[in-house]
């Protein structure tokens, strides 16, 4: 069992990372000094509520005397929704929740960041709990960002809503189907270039194609989470250090929405990892040999590194929205070294434009 | 002109109150220090909007160089939702309002509570300013409560988010019609009998049952004002001291949801004050000749203090939901004396009856 701590202005929480944590659930809440009295909504999708460990869960929170009801809502990206959080609140209200209840957000980003909004919004604010299910949830669980996504782009709205702690179950990854298991690793990877030069090489040495067992798992994850939290603990609303763990992401998302989400979250950011590293070699930031390492490691965990399309016009279009409009010069977050990322915000379209071209030239 | 200080967790802000502001709100804006490449969104609704001091505050925007927008939502209480708050978020981004932008709420209660939800969640939180147009959001626009209503309840979606500053125009208060002056004046008094017996005296001796000019108001105003924030910097969200705010808002807002609104938000409050004060008398805490005191300062500003109706079963269902379920004794905000308010937190649904059914037997 690993326990980390995570300093927030509104209030600090631990996360808890083991295996079967869920299976104790009401003992964690108990662990916690959540009064017995409390009553608990967990919000979860109709994949992982069907999943024995969200059973297990469920059984432990009757077994512990908590008054408790589950809403289950669609599985995917669209339930992340103002209409879904729509459907939330009556039912809450129903249920009694008061502003002293709790909420447990039982499954992925998508799960986190619904569960989270609604807590953050419902009654001005109540607690929740993050319980991951998904490797990409190592990152989204971690930050206090909670929010939905409007027709017009994702994460619109939102708030800063740090949960009461991280139940991490490192045995429910096990039920992650393959691409999920990869599309994660892209985050893990990430976090390794942003601030520990250990957790990637461990990961050039042996890569974790698949889950592995929770004792293997612990301290890669553990690594993971701690870079994250350091940089959030460091700037907590994102005016700057922040930015740091946008490396990867800003040709990343834009491939992404590009794609119709047809690659996963952490498929574009791979791409958009190996894009970016190109464009620091470009800028004299990034020596090539690491560059290639950054490109080795996410080829081995089975991660795409070439854009897939002759579609730069359309991919800077949505970099233009994302870095919402008007200005010239981009700003990126662009690695030095494993281990070391810095913020440049005077990258022109053409430049980024010559690394993407080139990338599919090489393809 | 009155400067007011309210300290926040997260983030102090002022409260300026003058005649005419609303004509320099760029020369305030700039005040606050509020770049001049920030974009402004101004929320209003289409009464408000069609005043001359809405038109008066555009001008000094454009004067001022601010790029700006107004989106104007229908006058109403049914304004105040989700529904709404999802037309807006689109005309922000497609008005290229980033997270340093800010949005101005020029309106009543109504437009500041959406307006600033819609603040505190697009992008995940960007600046506001409140500018109150009526006597009702001296109350309303000072403590950071946003939200919206659901079809289920009041206030049930929202969060605590204050303002970056609220520019109260006095002269604005003009405009409005004698009913919303009126049920304005219910929480003016309200503030008085919770801390500030000056105020409540003042208003014995002299009824403001109109409007009047700025410089009488301004004093007023601010000394009400005033109470509200010394309560608010006390307890910032709600866990204790924030609760003698209630004082007449346990009955009065379930008249009010029994009058299905057709009774005015101040005229329940003045029955909901009326009605607790002589709780406070049955249960030996307040002397009758103060209760009485308050009765005729309400009825002298023209308001009801009379039950409307026999039908105590229904009012004591809203107080049972507005209780959060499930407790057999009800909270109650009780005055001890003119300026004094306690928490007493035993009170039984029977004596709350006796005292409503007497009330009606009385009219």
């Amino acid at each position: 069992m690993s326990i980390l701590e995570v300093k927030s202005k509104s209030g600090s929480y631990r996360v808890v990372a083991e295996g079967n944590v869920l299976a104790t659930l009401g003992e964690q809440l108990q662990r916690l000094h959540i009064s017995e009295r409390t009553n608990v909504t967990v919000i979860t999708d109709d994949t992982v509520g069907a999943l024995p460990f969200a059973k297990d869960a469920l059984r432990s929170l009757a077994a512990t005397g908590y008054r408790h009801q589950v809403l289950e809502v669609p599985a995917g990206d669209h339930s992340k929704s103002l209409a879904t959080a729509s459907t939330l609140y009556p039912k809450l209200l129903s249920f009694g929740m008061r502003r002293s209840d709790l909420i447990v957000a039982l499954g992925g980003g998508v799960i986190g960041d619904l569960a989270g909004f609604v807590a953050a919004t419902y009654l001005r604010g109540i607690s929740f709990v993050q319980a991951p299910t998904t490797l990409l949830a190592h990152d989204s669980s971690i930050g206090g960002k909670v929010g939905v996504n409007l027709p017009e782009g994702k994460n619109l709205v939102g708030a800063f809503y740090p949960p009461r702690a991280v139940l991490y179950d490192l045995s429910a990854l096990a039920t992650l189907p393959a691409r999920q298991w990869t599309n994660g690793m892209a985050e893990v990877i990430k976090h390794g270039i942003i601030g520990d030069a250990r957790l990637f090489e461990g990961l050039e040495e042996r890569p974790l194609v698949a889950c592995p067992d929770a004792d293997v798992l612990e301290p890669i994850l553990t690594a993971a989470m701690k870079v994250k939290i350091d940089v959030v603990e460091s700037d907590e609303k994102e005016a700057n250090r922040r930015q740091v763990l946008n490396v990867g992401h800003t040709l990343g998302h834009a491939i992404e929405q590009r794609s119709h989400y047809g690659l996963g979250h952490g498929e574009a950011i791979s791409i958009g990892l190996v894009l970016e590293a190109k464009l620091a070699v470009a800028r004299g930031l990034l020596d090539e040999a690491t560059a290639t390492r950054i490109e080795r490691v996410l080829a081995g965990h089975g991660l795409p590194t070439k854009t897939p399309r002759d579609d730069w016009d359309e991919v800077a279009a949505f970099i233009d929205v994302d870095k919402k409009h008007g200005r010239a010069l981009w700003t990126f977050a662009l690695p030095t070294a494993i281990g070391d990322v810095v913020i440049v915000d005077d990258v022109s379209p053409d430049e980024v434009k010559a690394v993407y071209d080139r990338s599919l030239e090489e393809a």
